[in-house]
């Protein structure tokens, strides 16, 4: 099966990270995964959430969001609708869960970083970029802090990464563009550390179950998918 | 590591199984994994959600809540404080998923059945327990719509069970229960099939993210405990 | 007139009241009047509200709900719509209202009891069977605060139960399930303490309007069914 | 005990009905009950409830809002805060059903009539000066109506008229104003017919619990009062 | 072109400003324009908002509504639907900014004035009426301020009176009623201080748009009927 | 007063107008205002809200919402906070008026488009970069409904340009950014068409009331800014 443009099933769209598109963050990112364009601007505040004060300890947190016309057809917005989408507040709950995991609380002091992924178009895989860019965006707010001595130690203990699987027809493919993921029988996103380690692994079968095989064989795909994305954000950051 | 219940690493807490537990649903069933308890009800309705309607297919879908004093302190409730929360969002859409696998829709007819999941009491594994619980209800709803001679066809196709893994200590354990889901490094909860499939694998790494050794022991323990669940199901429903 | 399960015009339901059903809260219950099943909860908070601090005095509250099949047909959840119906905010605050009846402030000191009377199934008659439930958990965590010594003094000054009365045809009922309540043309909450005083009556023409007879003829039922539940409270309590 | 204001125990405070208040409204009158003042407006409306339609049938509905200065503290805008508290929520629904008890739904065919009743200054009472002066604006919509031949018959069965009585000290007085409603140990409403009969009665133990004399004494209040509401109600009307 | 009322183009409607109208709030009056009635209320609070607490600074806020049937048609409650619309906020904005233009802070002291204003009735021009009608309850609330020496300073530095103007056909008109405000292709509110100067401007062409010689001629008129008001409010104040 | 980035009090910022920015919209603009960057959106729908059906007229309406990160110190979301801010509303509805200004409802036909505004980077003027930017893609999405025939006639009668000006210290200046906008007495945003007509003025003394001259000379600056923009379109969509 070729695919619609013309991709090896293991190779990832063309990726782009830049840096700094955001005059006033600490630290932003426009990344691209293809026609997948998310927008990631870090804040530093130097307050952690209420349960956490006089712990000494840092905090991560994460919204995700889609523009109305980021999509084939309009959305409403969900400011308008006066509440979030359950898909809205899954994704921005896996981005923040796989950004704390590069994170050491205690270096980073009681201070938080919020990370806004805010897709300005999507084709598939929004969250995966999400997390992708985020993780530039929280290195360039560290870099800000330690210019500053804002933080007590060094906050960063790895990097994260994250692509989109999924088999189609019976091929696994490396991150699926939207058609693909409107095809696909199993799809999954998985986040890994820049050493090689798994921070979330998230299969489901949207058509039909899947075999260990299957799940073998997707597993092999977005291990090397995440190796390469780790090392674009380290091109990116260098 | 010894478990504080006692069981061995690869041993379910005990499982209970109470249909026809409400007079009022189609299908009710009140499912115990230790002391967890999620009370299912299955209610069919002779319509489906406005996007597809004249499509000749049915629909599943699933809401999960807890009581207020169903936890070690008490909670909020969601509709005092006027919208629901990210998790509570996140395990329904969970929920829905799973079922949505084991039904066919044309089968069903343009005929949706809702599976209400309320934890009752809280001790760890609440979603996987409400997953299997609701299976039980869901197939009850389904015996009840062909007496009535409700469904063009036969809608299950197979069964879903689920079970929670992960790793405490050095130790993958089964079936944790909240004091081990809270020291947890690695939580994984599996959906699979009455065949064997994989419906869902979500792992998540609370702490030190985890290996590819690790993700595969703990599949396995989630394969078997998905197995004995499966019995368990087909036993209640005999 | 016949009822339909056989009672006599002045004969209660079945009564049930199983202590301890939960096993986080400091007073559980599970209350039955028939086919009518309220999980109540008891949980106590060392704080009061706002409002209230530095006072030295406690303060009661209660929260009712339903769930979505608890009744006949599915309602949908409060908490998906976004707001309590004014049915829920006006039985929470009778609830509320009715166990403040019976405690002493003062001798409770600085803390709150919170009363979650969850209606598991629906038969009529959930609200009265809530406040009876309701007491009997507020009295087991009273003593669970006492066994602690957390009270300066004795909260209880006495009980509270409730009971439902109404006229349906000529003839007026007490403890009306839900068929008849659907039917009454008059209906009437009455709540009173143990040594025999009012603390609530609330009676409604649904259909048409009654004299002063009717009214006295469904206050002495009243009378005398919540006298037997206070009994059946003191048994549950033994 | 002396009243604040000097009336007798037994005595309603100056009562002024004022009709064609607003030049919109099908009915509106300004109702003042001593400091009290209620603007009640009713709507015609040609349609009924989605779940009342084809049923030949008409509706009443009504809706209780206070001015955010119409008390002695300015409160919160309900609107503002996003939600209807508790206590709206149950006064509205008082207002409702005893307005519906004055009339035939079949003689006022498929239409509906909204009674909005806006606290513009409160000194207690509100609820029963609202439904008082809200039965002489319905009472002015169906003249509006019959005047257009809009409805198939005659609509309004009797009056309704509504007062507040309470146990002060030791004295039961009659329609309370709001310092003799702080100070009430018993507290209640009772809404009657034109022609004597009981629509609703609502009593409270605010403190001490009451007995059945005092009950029955209040009672007697209440009837006398609403009857002189009665006389008022119709020489306004005349 | 002849007004529907008789007027002049240059004429405002007849203007009435009753002060005290309420019992409770600090300054209170009924102003009306024509048929068009708004209640001010302006209430008087020893602490200002979070954000300015510990600046020896004041605030003035105004919240701006209608009753459901203050219009020709009834409409939703904004409290019932959750949430206030876009006109609401608009409006209660524009009221707030122009008083605060009569105020000086630091002469207030850190005190609050919320001015509600409430439209009773609307025919047209409900904004400028509130302007108008507020500032003299501000001038009442300040003055019982003043009495009570509350206020380090003299807080009021000028008066505030607003005006509606448009082109309806090719004349230009003062004071739009309702139906002059739906036939105008240019609609303009302007808020002067009582020294003639311009608070606020806010011309809107609703149909074809307008040239400079019309917004001239617009605003010619409006300083003239701001100078008429601002005398009425001085003659209400004396 | 020299202006921080050295422009002539009578100066734009550098304009850049990038159509086509997103892939999905009908029509697309990146419009900035020196560092202000709006994202405009066209969503052409081929119908038109409940109350104008059948009418046989077209629609436009517009949302403006801002990134929480377009500013310096990070916002909430409204979608978090569950409802949208007053300052959102009223830039909405000034950015839909705007832009129905320049429409043939008739000739567009039961179709609606809809106007997406979203402030990635706010530096000042982020309405009038919105209606500035949002009619060009307004021109490209009616273009694409031309192309395919969509439109029963031509549309757009005019275009539509904004700018602010303000009275910083005594100087009058064109187009301010953040710093400047915060120390303006005196601020005013104009929208006007291709023809030189105004469609909106709304000035606001933020500090000191303004007079006649003031006004005068802000206008000025605003006709000459408004034709400059206009040109600017010209260029973009040539």
């Amino acid at each position: 099966m070729a695919r619609e443009d013309g991709r090896r099933p293991d190779q990832l769209r063309p990726v782009t990270i830049t840096r700094d598109w955001l005059a006033h963050a600490e630290g932003s990112v426009l990344v691209e995964f293809g026609r997948t364009k998310v927008l990631c601007a870090a804040s530093v505040q130097d307050s952690v959430p209420r349960w956490r004060r006089g712990s000494g300890l840092g905090w991560i947190t994460a919204e995700y969001a889609m523009l109305p016309r980021s999509t084939n057809t309009r959305s409403d917005r969900e400011s308008v609708r006066g509440k979030i989408g359950g898909r809205t507040h899954e994704i921005s709950r896996l981005i923040g869960r796989s950004l704390r995991a590069c994170v050491d609380y205690k270096a980073l002091g009681e201070n938080s970083i919020v990370l806004d992924c805010d897709v300005l178009q999507a084709d598939g895989g929004t969250r995966t970029a999400a997390i992708t860019g985020a993780y530039v965006a929280l290195a360039d707010a560290v870099a800000w802090m330690r210019a500053r001595k804002l933080c007590p130690g060094e906050p960063l203990v790895t990097s994260v990464a994250a692509v989109s699987v999924g088999v189609v027809g019976q091929t696994s493919l490396l991150d699926l563009c939207y058609t693909e993921d409107v095809a696909a029988e199993t799809d999954m996103n998985v986040v890994m550390t820049g050493a090689g380690d798994f921070v979330e692994v998230q299969g489901t079968a949207e058509g039909v179950p899947f075999d260990r095989a299957a799940l073998d064989g997707l597993l092999d795909l977005a291990v090397a998918g995440c190796a390469e994305l780790t090392t674009l954000q380290r091109q990116a950051l260098a």
